[in-house]
Parts: structure tokens; sequence; C-alpha cells
């Protein structure tokens, strides 16, 4: 299995366009130990052919345009290896690009029934996405068990989603809430590959338990929520905020924070992404990113690619 | 009155995600005597610190963070130069940069009421706009009055939106429609800045009738919609789909495009903008572009700058 990291930033990228926080200001002036990020995208292809996105990015149009992988190759007028698009919540740095996938290609989408409809129930706009007979096709999948996305007729990849316990997105109405099903809001992505090779991909996670330890640690590359360092990171830079528990993301240091919660992991190469502009381990200069390097972690990049 | 032309492709961008036409395959070879282009954006200025987007493409995000005018520069840690957002239609190539601007930033969107209800009323994804108080606040404006687009209490620049004969977006449910002016579809832009220059912003056009060509004879700085060489350019390079005149754009060439249409424009500096990725005038080395240079107009292309 080929992976892809698209992007690799949270929700407004990096840097983001009204912030001029430490960070976002020396990247700016040219004098930050880092690299800029778009928002966090996967992709994934098992057969060399067919690819399929992970979450749909609002910067996905100049990700796809930025690998060859992407762009039409078949001498076909319109055409695209992109065949699929897997959704693990309905936040809008998670869907948004699939507007920009918007002209008339066939594509297959896989989410759950509650995301499928807060997209095409409650805003007219993803109309865009069946305006002919043929063009994007909504999936059903069911958290904790197995399904295919499909190549034409062909099983490509096995995957499973896992059920994260969190909220819908802030622009879901209050009065749709009692339609949808809690347990469908926010998914860990396990994407299989021959031979034996797994893909885990969990862009955010409000808390770990046992189960998910043993679920990460079945994975081979591992993709975890990185938005903040610390609980009251948005707090400590803006001096107001939520915290990061109370905006459903797990933060990396401190007490029963990812690093500290998945230092047991055996198995998986474990990589940070969807990672905040305030974060202080973008710092490739700070003690941040020494301190995670040396708990054997990585930071993702736009652009790293992986064989799996 | 600065003017910023962030971006000047239409709907897609050049080179269009999924396509493989003459001009997309060159561009990605590197063989295409021309540039690529992100989707149509315009931001204005008049006193050197206030801007206004005309419009809001899905590409605003890159758009922003390529010029540092429209970058954060106050010392504050949230703060923006962008200070409003005016619609000329409920296009998502051209609204949909609106949820690039989600962070909880104060900011004013000026529409007609029928687009402002077409993306709140039946979009609970703009809900992100509308987070917290004193965010995006929505200002209506009608076809045919003047208003002021405002910085603070202070009167910016003084507008007048032109109404034109169009359809609001295929996305729209019927239902819908009955609720809806059809005067308030798709409007032409006008912006006046001392000491007596005018800017005109009109992406898309279905038609030139006299009245239309009195105002665009008004301007000093015109950008006009330059989405398809030819009548039945799609159907040629796709073998199938719309003319442009079906799909709201008058056609560059032939017989009563624009080329002809305006040829007796004695005012404006002419620029073509919202170029679709199949219109061979994209090329520098054709034909189609020696024509429009020697019928007086440009090409707008991403960066280019104007002091009006």
């Amino acid at each position: 299995m080929q992976v892809l990291a698209l992007g690799s930033g949270a929700g407004g990228g990096f840097p983001q366009w009204n912030c001029a926080c430490r960070n976002c200001s020396a990247l700016r002036a040219g004098t930050f130990r880092g690299k800029p990020r778009t928002q966090a995208q996967l992709a994934v292809c098992a057969d060399g052919n067919a690819w399929f996105l992970l979450g749909a990015s609002p910067d996905l149009r100049a990700q796809i345009e930025a690998v060859p992988q992407l762009q039409p190759s078949k001498g076909q007028l319109r055409q695209s290896p992109v065949t699929g698009v897997l959704l693990a919540s309905a936040e809008v740095d998670h869907v948004l690009g699939l507007l920009s996938l918007r002209e008339l290609q066939p594509l297959e989408v896989y989410s759950t029934p509650s995301i499928r409809r807060i997209l095409r129930e409650d805003n007219s706009i993803f109309r865009m996405l069946n305006r002919v007979p043929g063009q994007v096709q909504w999936v059903d999948i069911v958290p904790g068990q197995h399904f295919w996305l499909q190549s034409g007729s062909e099983q490509s990849l096995r995957c499973q989603a896992v059920s994260l316990v969190s909220k819908f997105p802030a622009y879901v109405p209050e009065p749709k809430l009692p339609e949808l099903a809690a347990q469908e809001a926010l998914l860990g992505l396990i994407l299989d590959a021959p031979p034996g090779k797994r893909l885990g991909y969990f862009p955010a996670v409000p808390e770990v338990d046992e189960n998910l330890l043993n679920i990460l640690d079945s994975t081979d590359l591992l993709f975890f929520d990185g938005t903040f360092w610390s609980d009251d990171e948005l707090i400590r830079v803006l001096g107001q905020g939520q915290t990061a528990r109370q905006m459903g993301h797990i933060p990396v240091s401190g007490p029963y924070g990812s690093l500290e919660r998945l230092a047991s992991l055996q198995r998986p190469r474990k990589i940070f992404l969807h990672i905040n502009n305030t974060n202080p381990m973008l710092d490739e200069a700070g003690e941040e990113y020494r301190a995670l390097r040396a708990a054997g972690w990585e930071i993702a990049e736009d652009g790293w690619q992986f064989q799996l």
C-alpha cells in the first residue's frame, strides 16, 4: 500500500490566515525552523492504480496538483486516479474538499449515515456532487464492521471504522442531533493491505482507553491527533478559548496526554498529524520537538510518502 | 484604490483536477506557454489598511498567504486586514472560501438577501461563520442602489451592484426558488474610489445589452467574464455538455461574443478573468491569445496588482 501525506495541519493550516502567534509570525518572516502545512489529508493506494482519499480537506485542489500520482494519466479527457473518499467526521476541515471534486466525476464517498445526512440533508451545496447520474455514490459504513473500498467491481482495500466518543461538528443545528447516532460522529480508520500490513488514521482523538490502545498497537503505520501540545494551549496563546480536551483532542504532553498514553505501543511507526498552528512542537528548534522525537514519534510533513 | 487579482481561473482552476484536455496536459507536462491559475478572486483597498474581498474562492487560504498585504500586521494575536467580503453570486467557486474565514474573526459579508438565504437557511455548514457574537455580520445589498463597504464606523468604498439576468446555482433546490428574487441571483460589482476612479468586476455575464455597455464604459479598470472562448467550447473538447450561453457565460469570440460586443468601450482597461481550463486563449503561443491582445484586451494572471 502506498500512503501519501498531502497535508498535515489542523483546521486553518499553518500559517492560519488571521493568526499572528509566535509560530505563524516567525514562519511568515522566514525565521521559523519548521515547515508550512496545509490541512490534514491522506491518500492511499493498494494496486498502483486506484487512489482513495482519507477525508477531503479544504486544500484538496492544490494537494492533488502537488503529486503526479493523483493526476489524470490515462489519455481520457476527463479522468482521475481518485476513486473514492473515506470520511472520518463531518468537520469542515475534513469534508469541504468534497466540493473541489464537483466536476461530474464518478466517485464513491464512504461515511456513516449520520455524516452523510448532515452533508446531504442540511447542506444543499453538496447537491453539486449529485447533479448527473453516475456522479457520487454515497456508501454507508457501520463502525466496528469490516468493509471494502471498491475500485469498480474490484475490492481494493479492507477497512474498519473505529467509533470514538465525540460530538458532531459545532455547525450541526441542535434540532438535528436527535436524528443522528452519537457513535457515528467521529471515527478512526483502519486500512489493511496485503501482505498483512495495517494503516491507522486517527486525526482527531478525544481520549484513549485500553481497547483503543490495542487497536492502535495492531497498526504498522499510525497517524495520530497532534492538534495541541498542551491542554491549555489555546488559552495560553490567545488569553481565551477552550481546552484541547473540550475541543475533542487529547493533548500531546502532560498527564494522560498521547505521549504518555501511547508510550507502550510496540508495533507502529508513530506520526503526529493534524497539528494546530499554535502547537510549539512545530518548531524543530524547540524542546517540545526534541521531546517527541526522543519518545519515538515523528511529525508528518506535507508531501511525505510511505510504502507499507 | 489598490486592486489585487489573487486568482483568475474559472471553477476548478487551471489545471483542473480531473481534466486532461490539451491545456491541462501541456501545463502539467511543463510544455505550456501560459500560467496556472487559481479560482477567480479579487481584493481591493481604498485606505491602505482595510481590504475587501470580491467573492471568496475555494483557493482563498493559499491566495491570502501569497500576498503580505492580506496578512496580520498589527501585533495582535488574532487579526486580519480582511475586513469584508462582497458577493456577486452564490456559485460554489465564489462563496466556498467564506469557510476558510471561519476562525472567529469579525467580518462583514455583503450580499443580496437571496444569496444570504441560500447560504444561511439551506446550508448549516455556514453556521461556522456565526458561532460567537461579533463574528460575521451579514449585510443586505439592493441591486441598483448605492451602498458603502464599511471599515468599522468609517465608510471605505462606495459600491453599486448591477443585476444581471441569470439563474441561481444548480445546487439550489427547486422548491427554494419561489422564495428567491431572480434579480438577486447574479451581480456585476462597481466600486468607486477617490479621485473619481471606478473598478468594474463582472466575472460571470450571460449577455450584454446597451444599458450594461454604458455601465461598463463608466469604469476605468474592468474585469470581465473570460470563461469560454467559443459558445460550443465544452462540447468540442468533451464531446458533450452545455454551450457557454446555456451555462450563463457570453463567449469571448464569435457573433455577439464579448470581443465584438465590447469593442466600442472607450474608457476602461479591459481584462478577462474567470477563465476556464479548456479556453484556448490561455495558450500565449496561440492565435486566440494574439487576437484578444490585438483587440486591446489582457488576461488576468494570479498575483497581478493595480493602482487606481
